[in-house]
């Protein structure tokens, strides 16, 4: 989880200092391994203080996790509008994805383990945005399929085809393995175009 | 969860039974509805009895897990060990993989999100027979590259990127969708065997 990331779904600064430490050190310790109380601490308050700006660790988690997503929708957007070929877009959206996966492996798999723990607002927030994610992949496909690049016969099977190819990221990447963040990147979204091409 | 893939896993004729029966009730009513009681009655045992069978509702679902994925990994091995070209074995273990997890979605769902919580025992056994199955898929892939069918680089991260592709279903995948699982499966493992094919 980058800092950046954390600011985003923050609405002032001292929420936004708390949300950038509980980053760091939920990427230090650990979620489980971290107390509300290291959080508070590391940033000058006393624990029942921190329960002014936020309500739980849980909530701290689903607001990293939100702050993560619209840093990565917002960048597929940027990539999916570009004016360029589909394929083109494809590559570089699944690219993106894969690493904002491994940049913020942490918080990924987390979520992607503990979703339905989340309280239900947040919960109905960030699967509605995960659906609008999905939703960018199902276009440039079918945008694809239209200027007979690709060959999808349902582009939203294979948009989440191609997710489950990056989602899985999450049992099985390990930060420090054989394979660097960006050749995983590479060779995924290689893979992903390959999936759809004609 | 198929009454055939419970038994695989039972020692016993009535262990078979009450596998068989665990299998029924937890599609029909939930894991998580599902009380030990109610496997119990249906066999005809006071709940303390069913003790001396089994050790608890988690036991269960391993055993039946383990069932089903001894059954696909016996079907897998069957189909890549077949007389035929890498792209028509990689083609249909994945239909076949894809089959298993749809048939077993309420297991695999369950599985999937649970693994953690497993006895270390069985936990450690299954996660050495994922491995092997991987392995086969791993195998297939680099059959293929060798004979000039396939182009994947790295024929680790391509069975994983493929397995994920498959394995997200747990995620998305309804019984009563708008696919059925055959027309699913033989989406998927096309998909698939383009996102190798040279």
């Amino acid at each position: 989880m980058t800092v950046r990331a954390a600011a985003k779904s923050a609405s002032t600064p001292r929420e936004e200092e708390i949300l950038a430490a509980a980053a760091r050190i939920f990427r230090e310790k650990g979620y489980h391994g971290t107390s509300v109380r290291d959080i508070a601490e590391s940033v000058g308050l006393l624990k029942g203080s921190l329960y002014h700006y936020i309500r739980s660790k849980e909530e701290l988690l689903a607001r990293l996790f939100e702050g993560a997503l619209e840093d990565t929708i917002r960048e597929l957007e940027t990539i999916s509008s570009r004016d360029a070929r589909p394929s083109d877009r494809l590559r570089d959206m699944v690219s993106a994805y894969v690493r904002a996966v491994t940049d913020n492996i942490d918080a990924v798999s987390l979520y992607l383990r503990e979703w339905r723990a989340l309280p239900a607002p947040q919960l109905t927030r960030v699967r509605a945005r995960r659906r609008a994610m999905r939703a960018l992949f199902e276009d440039v496909i079918a945008d694809g399929v239209r200027a007979h690049e690709f060959a999808a016969a349902d582009a939203k099977i294979a948009a989440l085809a191609i997710l489950g190819m990056c989602n899985w990221l999450y049992e099985w990447y390990r930060p420090r393995g054989r394979l660097d963040a960006e050749a995983l990147a590479t060779t995924i979204a290689d893979q992903a175009l390959r999936s759809v091409k004609r």
